[in-house]
């Protein structure tokens, strides 16, 4: 973060103060256009600020700037700018990022926006922000570079030479038939290194990896980093090449979905823009559920508790070391599920491990719960005695056990019901490892001390 | 994970069964280097049949699944290998993974590879293999295009055709003075589309986005992924171009990063190698220390419990409360948590933006403590009555307040001692939660009930 400090803005923050556009365009020309957003959604509260450096910029710049923006910043800038600037702006982007963009508008902006487009950015934008959000779909561009079948290399060349500004990426060409169907993929390096008469067909890839516009927006940026891809090409159901994703959406999409997991394993549910700017209601809507879902699912741990007062009035010192052990099941069982979990989402483990992982998670917990009743064992004697010492030590080597074989196996049962495996979060898990751990240690209590 | 499905790879395994090579050689070109290097490493227990299947593959192709591979089987086939065999495949392999297989050989083993080695290949794998790991200079590759200033476009064109081959990317070729400094970067997409004879000074971008070799990974990737980069230059202290690190490498570093973020966030340490293969001891060592640390902080949960023994005799109903309140303010606390440590590793929100943040904070989590108070509120006049439903509801407001409070600030915290912020673990926050929770509970339950 140190690179986003205020010393890195300080000559454009200073170009801004002394307001002349020549001294503010020239400050902007040491950012890219990434910085330039950043400046604009953190350092300007105002739109119109934000809007004044903008118009700064050259067309290309703009729109460029503008894609980096949040959904929020973008909303706010787009209802300062007069519909004729705004629909130049549109033009100039990329086509993925102007269907994203359309999508945030409401209906009468939508309309009034796609109707003063031209035809081909109409058309290609109808299509684009017709896909469900999440999918490839929804994530593909249509800027992608093709060539026809049959073209030679000189040809094609040619070809990528006079639409490379409106290409995404002229790097991976694909080859399509007559009927647009995909027949494989030319890279820019083969192009400029075989004989310019050569035929792409000879020299093209074939085989390629690609997915369906339906195709979850995780899989795409699996298969992209997995095959080391600079451009995943996606197909419709009648094997038609229709866009692209590039390498670079794929890693938002990681970075997305890391965040999501993550917040997954503590209960927060999905938050639609950045922490920063989140509002305090959407953060608590997120939040509260779960929350209030395991208030009630820790009744039982009290339930289990009231259930042995018993034995509890009779051996207050119990009460002591009850926080420890059912704190220790929970947190082996977290570290067991979040490994699970996270095996299954980068595809690091897949279901029918389960088996072996099972097998290795008892000898660990194992080992875990010997040496977590030793460290309890001498606390033990100290503070209660050596029949107390017993129960406890007992009790930590199964309820440290049990715990994380809770936690290792949920994430497996939770994906064969088809349920997310990343539900089992730290906190549920924590509660089942509660009910459990107060009910075998106080049941071994009870067997071994009597009431 | 489907399409690693053994259907994916059914074919394979059936010409591997008929035990032609021609079969397995046209079985194989079906595969990915990616999918055959997976195939090596699930299907094939033994190192001899893996061996057999690489060796069916052309060099090329020999050297790509080889750098697929995991740490633990490239040892595996390299000790099986005839070390003029092996030279052969390390030569064809890029510079980057070769030189992280060398650190994985013992000093024997590296003494007598480094020997047979051509002298531009060892001199090239002595300064790669030498950079600490985790930084820049172990990430990058030495495989880089450029063109020196002054030339032309036709001449730095011919100089890339003719380069290719052993080049990471041609994309991006780096412009270089007389003393190797970096000036400037000129994409293939430029030079294809300017005149022949112009120079590429005049139409190289500068101000480029680099780093140091001595740069974390993890800084590496999100400079690539911020700035939508194919590669990132990297230089030495004398401003030298050394390397790059391409999109596809930061893509495995950010899901790396990732992985050790969330394990750290359930206490898990760092596992070398993947869940699956990992050992049940490593296993055990990277999930031991935490355990046993969290043990004896829980101790002083139990000292809370065992202070107010004598508020729990006279008033035993309150034992049923003490897990759900505990539990919510870890909970509640585990989310504010978890929120900030993944904001301040994307670089979402910044160590600056802790004001800001603990202002929402407070307003989110009283918005939580009241819906939760409002919820065992009820559970409580059921179960015990008015008195004690009412201890039990500001029990709840003040412990998910304070609970959410700490979670929140303790990972700014450990930022500002220079401690990594995902040290702030669920099972730490729950625990610190535990702690305060049953000092805050008895302490109301006292003032409100008496002794």
């Amino acid at each position: 973060m140190s690179f986003l400090d205020s010393e890195f803005f300080q000559p454009l923050f200073e170009a801004l103060k002394r307001d002349h556009p020549e001294d503010i365009r020239a400050a902007t020309s040491a950012y890219n256009a990434a910085d330039l957003a950043e400046f604009i959604e953190s350092s300007i509260q105002d739109g119109d600020a934000g809007l004044k450096l903008l118009r700064l910029l050259s067309l290309e710049q703009q729109a460029k700037v503008f894609g980096y923006l949040g959904p929020d910043m973008q909303l706010v800038l787009a209802r300062l700018i007069p519909n004729k600037e705004l629909v130049t702006l549109v033009t100039a982007m990329s086509a993925d990022e102007r269907a994203d963009f359309f999508n945030l508008l409401d209906e009468n902006e939508q309309h009034a926006l796609f109707q003063s487009l031209a035809s081909r950015e109409r058309e290609d934008l109808r299509r684009l922000a017709s896909f469900e959000e999440g999918t490839a779909g929804a994530l593909m561009t249509s800027d992608y570079a093709m060539v026809s079948s049959g073209m030679s290399v000189a040809a094609a060349l040619s070809l990528l030479r006079n639409t490379a500004p409106d290409k995404e990426t002229i790097y991976q060409a694909y080859v399509i038939d007559k009927d647009h169907r995909l027949k494989g993929a030319i890279s820019l390096r083969k192009l400029i290194t075989s004989a310019p008469g050569a035929i792409v067909d000879t020299l093209m890839a074939t085989g390629l990896v690609s997915a369906r516009t339906h195709t979850g927006q995780e899989e795409v940026a699996r298969l992209i980093s997995r095959y080391d891809l600079l451009a995943l090409p996606i197909i419709d159901d009648n094997e038609r090449l229709v866009g692209i994703v590039t390498y670079d959406d794929a890693m938002d999409v990681a970075e997305a979905e890391a965040t999501e997991d993550i917040h997954k394993g503590a209960t927060v549910g999905r938050i639609d823009t950045s922490l920063k700017t989140a509002s305090p209601f959407s953060l608590y809507r997120s939040r509260v559920q779960w929350l209030v879902i395991l208030v009630f699912a820790n009744i039982f741990t009290g339930a289990g508790i009231a259930y042995f007062e018993d034995i509890i009035s009779s051996h207050i010192a119990l009460l002591f070391f009850m926080p420890l052990l059912v704190a220790s099941a929970g947190n082996a069982g977290a570290q067991s599920a979040t490994l699970m979990v996270r095996g299954l989402a980068t595809g690091d483990v897949s279901a029918k491990d389960w088996g072996r992982l099972l097998v290795k998670d008892i000898m660990v917990a194992s080992g875990l719960g010997l040496t977590m009743a030793a460290a309890v064992m001498v606390v033990g004697i100290f503070r209660a005695g050596p029949e107390i010492a017993l129960v406890v030590s007992i009790t930590m080597v199964a309820v440290v056990l049990i715990g994380s074989v809770i936690g290792m196996l949920l994430p497996f049962l939770l994906a064969k019901l088809k349920f997310d495996p990343a539900t089992a979060s730290t906190p549920l898990i924590t509660t089942i490892a509660d009910v459990s751990g107060v009910l075998i240690y106080f049941s071994i209590a009870t067997a071994i001390l009597g009431l």
